[in-house]
């Protein structure tokens, strides 16, 4: 992880583009991805797309990927013990034995 | 990374959620949690943002990430792979001398 | 409104478009038209991306709107009436003497 | 629409909103509510969203509808003006001999 936001770091720092890069703007820009991976979905079952969007579909995943790497790298967030953390929260949140086979959200558990 | 896509894999096993999970609606929520992060700087500088909102940045950006790695592991897909994958295409988009500084899309360039 | 409506079912019935238009499809539509109509904002101030948008923030506004109409169409709802509906709601959620000039969330007033 | 818009800037210019909606973060609001409508789709048939989360649809579509008249509003846009102008400009886009019964993006037609 720690050599992939390097080189993520380094194609940024190459092409002087930190100083566009605040943190409101890499949020926005996350979500924008996420709805340009969303796209390949758009009209199709998850079959469809998978058969006829399957490249672009990792180059938007990768996209959100590289954003949310940025961020948190900015933020001087470590990701995977925000990822850990989170899962902890999930975990109190959604308890095996009330939420296993259900999909509904924790406050209507 | 393996390890923590193994502890992502792990919690939704746990609660039998892999059955909701197709990469369609998996493509939703992660469009919805890059929303959730980005409600965060609404009517916020990045600044205002980052010191009323810290924890709540923290904890979408995890869940954005969850997501993220959810959607590649269904996929069969190597995040590193498609990560390094993605910033050689935008190497020879984005080529340094003529982006150095310049925020421009590519096909503006 | 219902001149405007009437305009927009026969954009898509001329085309056969129907049906495409499950309503789970026209809401991600409706918020990849909006990442689109802030696609225009990223790296920009308002007034920069006035300047030098502003047909395509027009365009894309016009697209979120569009979708808009045609999921409240096909839901058979009334557009006049549910945004009076939730503009009954905001008040007693938001109510002025507490929200003047202040724009926390109503479960922060 | 006109006494629509007017009900709609009455109610911010009541809480004394307008300070905090420039452009930029009112394309952020409707890129929000544009996603927590969608959330009543997570997971979901159409057909199960709206049995089970049709009063929650009216509302967050209102949202979309409310901040894009809003939006609109600001730039000094006229609503059906700019949907109609983009409805022919879709009509070149997508003729409809070439276009029937095709979900294609113009691009691929």
């Amino acid at each position: 992880m720690d050599e992939l936001i390097k080189k993520i770091n380094q194609f940024r720092d190459d092409r002087d583009w930190r100083q566009f890069h605040n943190p409101k703007d890499l949020a926005i820009s996350i979500s924008l991805e996420a709805s340009e991976l969303l796209e390949n979905f758009q009209w199709k079952t998850s079959e469809e797309a998978k058969e006829k969007n399957q490249e672009n579909i990792e180059q938007e995943l990768a996209d959100v990927l590289i954003y949310s790497l940025m961020l948190a790298s900015d933020l001087d967030l470590d990701v995977e013990e925000i990822i850990e953390k989170k899962l902890e929260l999930n975990d109190r949140k959604y308890p095996v034995e009330k939420s296993k086979g259900n999909s509904k959200k924790y406050n209507k558990l």
